[in-house]
């Protein structure tokens, strides 16, 4: 029980390296820093606010949990909680310092700009891992209360649905208003200094793709070793195997930091080459690892099979591999999807929209069919503790994974600094084709988080079954039966109107902004001239007041479902609900997120000269494309993942009351 | 046993009065029968195609049955297959002669054209039901063999999802095709004749619409009706209770042929009021006639209480009143959801496809909820068998039902027709008006033929699991088991799958019927000035080539599923993609059906005057969404339903096999 808190302590360690490293670095010229102040200060303005809210909604929770279950609960939870915003709060706040050195960087070239972006995403990126394993070990080190731990993951992903939904309402109202008026309406570049949009815009890049995506992979991450250690102690009832999580975890952490040192442009100055290489490096050397503390752990027990478990780790591994691939064919501009969107463009508006709603449906697929044969093949190896095991392994690499994801938006606030800024076009080519390679990895993240809650979600379903023969009722959930029927299909349902509460809440941000940027370029005299200055302050607050109000109906969906159907139509229901959630919820958030990419990477392709390039009526039809890609991929997919754990947790906790 | 052949038979001699009526309407004048002539060749010309490739295809499905499982089986699939085919045959051949009366009758005002076209859709509603019933009815009498049945129901779903596909993507590869050019790059209107696409487009309505809309119904129906004697067979094993479906289905088809009566315009002249009457009066008549049905039956059986059947089929009954709401209130130019995708237009292109996703997903919820709900109390009532009831009941107004749908493209192709012979405005203003009351009750076909689905989908998996005990291995399908899990997951992506097919294929039509129609504009001097004439034809071969190609891979995908996953994976797992594949599909299916319609009325609303009104910047907006719009309600929604079915039918033909 001593390692993971020496692999979480390294972690947090060697980020603070990093950061000390990534501060060091040239910040640029006087109207650089302005800019990137402009940013700081927006973003963590609006987080403050975010996080105040937040914790409004989660005093009356944590009352109700002390009450209801037990004061353990409620500190789990609020340790989580805490835990969670300290991540996304740290995780940004890198964020905005890097993307300033980044652009500055970019001056020199691909290569340097790299560095700095990726050292910039590790910090974040092993913040998450290293505090998600420590609060997790402490925790647990301290009370041995698994119950207790349950609550802690509530916290974390309440946190997490928030920051999601916050941070995605944001960006995006944002990012879709400002490009609506000014790419389309007024034919200027994204990011042009003339755009009243364009610092919420930026400001939104922190706030969604770095405070949500970490809070986001943190309590992913955290739930996955929570239902592992639940499931060990369930089947198995040693506390050697409640640990062996823990174990992965820390042995991958300390993978990923080694791994994180492959990272290096290669000679074809390919950018996904050298995430690929840090990436590979993290995963052989994990599964290098894993063996001897596997054999080592076996040794001691009896009827626990070394290769069994070995195995399922692999298959973890092997999942994460094979979602990488899968996405990167859907997103990448070298290949068929994204070309095929492109090519649509041509056309016109609306065959550029059927193309990538074709290509995003599709996209589903194959990693569906990786997750449900691995799991099989997992539950053959090992029975249930082997799907648990690969969730672990599987997610195990989330160090590496959020660093690879991070530069993506680290780069794309770069270039908006550098177009502020007016610096050469050489500077907007390298982080343009970071950004792109980012879109990929950002899409690689969603569709990681989201496929772990797909393995995970037997784990889950059946820690609940458990919870409930625990508490004296062991239940059938056979699907004959019309309860666990009308459940799957509530359940289901939740995904649908989840995913329609965020794509109006941008809808309307977005209309709002539309019309704010409209009145300035109207009443202004001299903007588009760029004589006079856009009152940028002004869409900041239309979207900060507009995110904070709309986030808080759809958060509130996974807490109050799983309630109304646990104690109105009984536990079986509530138990086809979990499933049926995660049924519909794989699919809409994978054809979201790596949909919306294809279309951004659609736009950037055609940006790069084909099909006529920028200003041609393909560019106006890809821009519509990925305007409607913003919200897809950046707010309703991703806030998926978050809402369905929400469920999964909140059904645990109720499942005694419903025996 | 006498009954249903005499509601058939009055079913079909209705159908045939009405059809004699509507042919000695006036045809109007020579320009307007040349044209309505042209689109009745080219639409005569695509569904021999179509019918001779698809029973290619199903030849050799008639060996395979003939030869592992019996010559009934086989031959009731050809029966099924034909009849279904003929449906589509009758009710397309009729909506081509009908178009023209009405586009006649329009210049008389509302009134009268409202009544041609309701006849003339009355016939395919008459024609439907009565041939569904007649087969379903003559082959049990002859064969007494239900597992006969089943392959009737295979035949009928097989022509059914290849009519919904190849229809599909014919009519909006068209429509997108002519539409991109023509209203957004050209800025003319629809229908115009100067279009070369136009003529294709309107050939589209009548095979997709009316031919593929009219099989897909047929199908619904008779697997419905099938799947209800089967239970009754396995549950009761009492021949009364066999006949008990058949006997509601004849009641209804005589008070669906008095309901049709009392579809007159009323003083307030509102269209749907008009159906609305037809509609009550059909369900009111349908449940007095139900009652002494019931008691009579009931009298002669122990154990069958009759208010619990009764009720359940007064559940189907309220099932459809509650689905016409909802679907009206989502997809009715009156409400909200639809004023909001119009004032998301406003903002341009991207924030309307954004809005009308959000309605889209939204839309869901409450259907599904309907769904979930009644299945659990006619499952209360009855069990089982009770939700057989009730969606036999549902299903029994299948004929008014599709009445209301038909009139739609009816007044679709008048209005083209009108459009093309240069009528004036007043007369395109009539077709308008019933055209897009024609796009809610289309939606609310769509939506009903998949939520019976829904209803009968507990139905069809126990039936899966009363043959697979037949035949030896009576199975628990509990939602622990990772079979299970993997095999919903698996089904689940199916619908996602066969989604995206369509969508592609209507993409890649609608390309190259862009790029046809531009090369045309460019070529032949004098067409945009009205002074040559466009080449209909090629643009009607085009799409005609695509549709047969590009139909065949999307409809294999439900007939191999489930052959792959049952003999690999086993009869768990196969249990598992049957219920997987009706919890998404579902959602896909109400979501593009009721976002497509919310999407095309939007644009019609703002041709109304709002926002600009035509040729405004928030219509050139609106007219993306109707595009997009256009592939999700007529392609990819609508095939969803026949898809789910003939997997269902597989898996219970093979069930003998898997265990």
């Amino acid at each position: 029980m001593t390692l993971p808190f020496i692999a979480s302590g390294l972690a947090i360690l060697y980020s603070f390296c990093l950061m000390h490293w990534v501060l060091k670095q040239p910040q640029g010229s006087p109207d650089m820093i302005k800019i990137a102040d402009a940013i700081a200060e927006g973003s963590r303005a609006y987080l403050k606010r975010q996080t105040i809210n937040t914790f409004f909604i989660a005093i009356p929770l944590v009352a109700l949990l002390a009450y209801f279950l037990s004061l353990n609960t409620a500190l789990g939870f609020l340790l989580g909680a805490t835990a969670s915003a300290i991540a996304g709060f740290l995780g940004m706040n890198m964020a905005v310092k890097t993307n300033l050195r980044t652009a500055q960087s970019a001056k020199k070239g691909l290569k340097s700009a790299l560095n700095i972006a990726f050292k910039g995403g590790s910090v974040t990126g092993m913040l998450v891992v290293g505090l998600a394993l420590l609060v997790v070990s402490l925790f647990y080190l301290v009370t041995k209360d698994l119950q207790a731990l349950i609550g802690l993951g509530f916290g974390g992903s309440l946190i997490s649905v928030f920051a999601r939904l916050g941070g995605g309402i944001y960006t995006k109202g944002a990012d879709v208003g400002a490009d609506m008026v000014g790419k389309i309406e007024k034919n200027i570049p994204e990011d042009d200094p003339r755009n009243p949009g364009v610092i919420a815009d930026l400001v939104g890049d922190n706030v969604g793709d770095c405070a949500g995506m970490a809070a986001d992979l943190f309590e992913t991450y955290a739930i996955t070793l929570i239902a592992a250690m639940l499931l060990a102690d369930i089947v198995f009832k040693q506390t050697a195997l409640v640990i062996y999580p823990l174990t992965l975890g820390s042995l991958a952490i300390i993978s990923s930091i080694i791994g994180s040192f492959f990272v290096k442009l290669p000679k074809s100055r390919k950018i996904m080459t050298a995430l690929y290489q840090g990436l590979i490096a993290s995963g052989i050397l994990a599964l290098i690892l894993f063996y001897p503390a596997t054999a080592a752990l076996t040794a001691t027990l009896t009827g626990v099979s070394t290769m069994a478990l070995y195995l399922s780790s692999l298959i973890g591994i092997l999942i994460t591999a094979l979602f990488v691939l899968i996405t990167e064919y859907y997103t990448s501009r070298s290949f068929k999807p994204v070309k095929t969107i492109a090519e649509a463009s041509t056309t016109g508006h609306g065959t550029n929209i059927i193309a990538g709603l074709g290509i995003s449906l599709k996209a589903t697929f194959l990693p569906v069919l990786v997750i449900a044969l691995a799991s099989l093949a997992a539950f053959q190896l090992a029975g249930l503790f082997g799907v648990a095991i690969a969730a672990t392994s599987m997610l195990s690499l989330t160090g590496i994974i959020v660093a690879i994801d991070s530069f993506g938006p680290i780069t794309d606030n770069a270039g908006g600094i550098a177009e502020m800024t007016q610096q050469p076009a050489e500077v907007r080519k390298v982080t343009d084709s970071l950004d792109a390679v980012g879109n990929t990895t950002k899409a690689i993240t969603k569709g990681y988080a989201i496929g772990s809650a797909g393995l995970a979600a037997l784990v889950l379903f059946s820690a609940y079954t458990q919870e409930l023969t625990h508490a004296g009722q062991a239940l059938k959930f056979d699907l004959g039966n019309p309860y666990i029927i009308a459940g799957l299909f509530i359940g289901a349902s939740l995904s649908y109107l989840f995913a329609a509460y965020s794509m109006e809440a941008v809808g309307k941000t977005a209309m709002a902004v539309v019309k704010e940027v409209r009145r300035q370029f109207k009443q202004i005299k001299g903007l588009m001239a760029g004589k006079a200055k856009p009152q940028y302050g002004r869409c900041v607050d239309i979207v900060t007041q507009a995110a904070l109000k709309q986030m808080v109906v759809p958060a509130l969906i996974p807490v109050i479902a799983p309630l109304i159907v646990g104690f109105c139509l009984g536990a079986e229901a509530l138990g086809g609900l979990l499933i049926g959630s995660i049924v519909t919820g794989i699919f809409v958030a994978i054809s979201m997120t790596t949909g919306g990419a294809a279309w951004d990477n659609a736009k950037k392709y055609i940006e790069a000269g084909e099909y006529g390039g920028k200003g041609s009526l393909a560019h106006q039809a890809a821009i519509t494309g990925d305007t409607v890609g913003d919200p897809y991929k950046d707010t309703a997919g991703p806030a998926i993942n978050p809402m369905i754990k929400i469920l999964n947790v909140v059904a645990l906790l109720i499942a005694g009351f419903l025996a």
